[in-house]
């Protein structure tokens, strides 16, 4: 699990006016509230999830008793709510804190946790988009976790192009809009966990115009009233490699049983208010992402203090003990790569579900200044692709060299080190594949607003760069080798920056004079680089608050651990970035241009 | 499956000097005969193989019926004994031929396919180091699959350690030694397959040096006759995340029961006899890797040829049918990343193969020149660590991307793309870990011989750099792009060379200067980049075969996908590796020199 620690470091330290005083207490006691839970509840079954896969018994599927239990704790611990308005029956508590209560709960075992995150998401476009009866009548159950929340966007013959969804909506004289259609890769699709299931489906009406401006959304419950079925039936379960505590499901809507549906938002509205849960969702993606990779971490660490192999290359003297394999360069080079995508990672996730609240204050707080909320607002969309991909590519890795520093263990299922890599496996997948993201970022993103997003990310760590500057000038005798390093790499992120503006403008200038294939075809390292970018930031800027710290000379080994990190990022990771952005401004297309026949 | 079309191109057309007229047609009869048995006897139960794990029923090993029908098939085919000399009662073919085949079999199963190869590894070192009586016993019922064989090598506390391991063997007065100790990771340790499993085994005597000085080889057969136990005993299975059609046992040795082995090589020389085979298994471990990220390739071409999903960027007309995910630029950046990983490691390994075959000839031919023996010897010592460890780092970021080019789909386990994908994670493990490699690449193989190593790498490489040019300037006319591509990639190849040498020079200077902690620190991407150089180059004679074969205006698609795989490779990966190798000439020591209690 995530130690509460590196989540303080985040939420108080890093972002330290993101919470008032009392929102600090607060979010103290939430934190350790959720570590226990997640702690007592959640990370011992994870393992158990893993091997005793959902079933179908008797028509109903079956879990391990243990997931109902450890859900029932996080929703009576008022999870399920957090974040949602006090008048919605949440708690009315930050985004940024509901999302660290969740890395823990994701670290700990993400199988679990995908009912409760599903369950969120649902009731936040209800929130959003439901008429006041719709709300009165499901908001309460799903954050009392009675009912849970499911997405339905997927067809069998539709994953990433939604255009093509066929599911039909046709409205009845009463009002309600009958279902027929056929749904794929839904989680916590079916199961017992809860009273009612609320599907929140994706669905065209007879009349709809063609592609995604014709899908509407549709709220769709397991049973209409208790114990009367709506149907909507389980088709089969998909078996995944990994993640495999969470139900995945096949599920077929009026397939024999007529199965009823109210609009949710505005009749082919239905992508649109989808998308703009995305963001969050995605988000979430990426911190489940983290959560993998920094649980394989702290297991690879404890495994390297402990397990003895080998000697100091120096003294080989075999009549010598062995040492903790941690003393080993390879070793320890392999965890520090994990602890600076892992904590950089972390500290992503986190900055965006702090703009999520800059962007979208709970309360709609009086005090909330317009043009931040836009610019939060604009630089939340640059950011969720990045957000959502970066982790899942880097904590995967994370996951891989976990794996490798405990060796033949870390390969065997007595570890849990092979599952979370197979877990983190998904985040790539689900919620908008990595080539998705991509063209969602390099087509669309850095060009929003008249690319004013682009312009208020260079604009933001210009502003890290000028603070680095400006510690490192008020560094001074012992400190400064750490005052070099400031300002090598705050020169560092200003070149990336050049780098970074002068490629996006080529591609952006190619797609503009009428090439988006080409502009386009290298999207995706694109996004790698610029989420790499990126991560370089946040890490100047926690190595900025680091800096500050140890004047005070307590938890010494914590910030100094800090400052290795954002030099091994800077050193190993940035130029590998920079590297691959110079070749994308060569417009690299033989993989674009070559008949298909050549493969 | 690898196409038997690629095995040809890489052994009749880029290694033409290989094999003689007659062994040509041998090695396609004989290349024709493994599919159809890889095809037939291997491939349908690759996925039953993973499934329906080994367990133990009454104290035996039950493996799935097809386990044993497929090594029949295998060993009557004479493939156990291929390249051992027909005076072993082997067939005498090249190594390069039998790892061709071995390809085959491990990209249809690796899991069975290990037992024949563990077999082979066994015999090889009873063929070389066993006395005339040892190998008139053993290697007749092992070339014919009477007895199979292992390599007994880790114990529970020594794994990458093999100065620590405790296994004692002491010497009878008949000659015998009696055994006792604990092996683990034994892969093929315990089954009814064959009549008899022949250990080989690491011990000490109780008279040895410490550590490695003191590990001497024994021959430990299961049973001493027919029905005789021998003291070998079965302490467990281990279960790995993949390559679990292959058991994977720990064992002990004269636990209760007494345990007798003989004595192969000379006292206290175990380890140098083992590391004299250990060219031979690495690179195929390599092959394995390279064979699993070969077969994920060529079924996610498939996919990509038939999976309808999305539209062109340019033509989104969603009244428009979908399109094979095959034409989104993105699918084929993946494609063409997967074909320039997985051929390139192909061409690799089976280049080592050559080596092995000019370094040790079969025969010993009489024409064999000793200078080119002693060349080929070198190489093959520099390149063993790369062709062990490059392919399985980048043919499991391949099997990756086939997962992601399938999406949802490609990570469940329908398709055999997460299966392949957890197979190939041990190829980093098994053989010496990638660390350990490393360390062999940069603390000993480049300044073996006084640095001869390095410089023939770098003279074979400049032949083909010169070859490269010589063929660029022998096209005219409408091949001037593919003229002024074989420019650039030789200059490319050039300046790597430059890049190379200088950082190899300044690591090896220091660890000579009296820093090896330091200049050691970063061997692993060392020899990452080290072996993306050596790929390159490759592929730029790749490239050259292929622009030859052009003229002839015969298979036009098969050699143009040869040139873009290339150009690929050399504009996406070399300038990766480069921009790394200039981070190592920096001596970056962060995770070197950080506090433990840093991390």
């Amino acid at each position: 699990m995530i130690p509460l620690r590196e989540l303080e470091f985040d939420l108080f330290e890093v972002r330290g006016d993101a919470l008032d005083t009392e929102m600090m207490q607060t979010a103290r006691d939430v934190l350790r509230a959720a570590e226990s839970i997640a702690r007592e509840r959640f990370a011992p079954y994870a393992s158990l999830a893993d091997v005793e896969e959902p079933i179908v018994v008797d028509g109903k599927v079956r879990l391990p008793a243990q997931t109902a239990e450890a859900l029932l704790a996080y929703s009576e611990g008022g999870f399920l709510g957090m974040s949602f308005p006090v008048s919605s029956g949440g708690l009315g508590l930050p985004f940024l804190l509901s999302q660290a209560c969740g890395s823990l709960f994701a670290s700990a075992n993400v199988a679990f946790q995908s009912y409760a995150t599903l369950t969120q998401g649902a009731a936040h476009l209800i929130e959003r988009f439901g008429t006041a009866a719709q709300r009165e009548r499901w908001l309460p159950q799903m954050l009392e976790g009675r009912s849970f929340g499911t997405m339905c966007l997927s067809e069998p013959h539709a994953g990433s192009s939604l255009a093509d969804i066929r599911t039909l909506a046709t409205r009845q004289p009463d009002g309600r809009y009958r279902l027929t259609g056929r749904k794929m890769w839904i989680s916590a699709g079916e199961h017992e966990l809860a009273d009612n299931i609320v599907h929140l489906v994706l669905a065209r009406t007879p009349d709809a115009p063609a592609g995604v401006k014709g899908i509407s959304l549709f709220l769709v419950p397991r049973y209409r009233a208790p114990g009367v079925t709506n149907g909507v039936t389980l088709v089969g379960l998909n078996h995944k490699m990994g993640w495999r505590g969470t139900v995945n499901t096949a599920l077929a809507f009026g397939d024999g049983e007529a199965c009823y549906g109210e609009l949710v938002g505005e009749l082919h509205q239905g992508l649109a208010c989808m998308f703009l849960m995305m963001n969050e969702a995605r988000v979430g993606v990426g911190l489940c992402a983290v959560s993998l990779g920094y649980a394989a971490y702290v297991y690879a660490l404890d495994y390297a203090r402990e397990r003895l192999q080998g000697r100091p290359l120096s003294a080989r003297d075999p009549a010598m003990p062995q040492i903790p394999i941690i003393r080993h360069a390879d070793v320890r080079r392999m965890l520090l790569a994990q602890k600076s995508w892992v904590e950089g990672g972390l500290d992503l996730v986190l900055y965006c579900a702090r703009l999520v609240d800059e962007a979208e204050p709970v309360a709609n707080a009086p005090t909330a200044d317009g043009a931040r909320r836009e610019r939060a607002a604009l630089l939340l969309e640059l950011l969720t692709p990045i957000a959502k991909s970066w982790p899942a590519e880097y904590c995967l890795e994370a996951n891989k060299l976990a794996i490798q520093v405990a060796g033949g263990a870390g390969y065997t299922r007595d570890l849990p080190l092979e599952r979370l890599y197979r877990d983190n496996r998904l985040n790539h997948i689900h919620e908008g594949a990595y080539g998705i993201q991509a063209l969602d970022l390099l087509a669309r993103k850095v060009s929003l607003a008249g690319g004013r997003t682009f312009d208020i990310w260079c604009e933001t760590v210009g502003e890290t760069i000028d603070a680095a500057r400006r510690r490192a000038n008020s560094l001074t005798g012992e400190a400064a080798a750490l005052r070099a390093m400031l300002i090598a790499h705050a020169d560092g992120m200003a070149s990336a920056i050049s780098v970074l503006t002068a490629v996006t403008r080529k591609l952006t200038a190619t797609a503009a004079a009428g090439e988006p294939e080409l502009a386009y075809a290298n999207a995706t390292p694109y996004l790698e680089a610029f989420g790499t970018v990126t991560v370089a930031w946040r890490w100047l800027e926690r190595a900025i608050v680091a800096a500050e710290a140890l004047k005070h000379g307590v938890d010494v080994d914590f910030y100094r651990g800090k400052i290795a990190a954002c030099r091994h990022f800077h050193r190993f990771d940035l130029p590998r970035a920079l590297a691959q952005l110079k070749m994308l401004e060569a417009l690299e297309d033989t993989a674009l241009r070559m008949d298909e026949t050549q493969f």
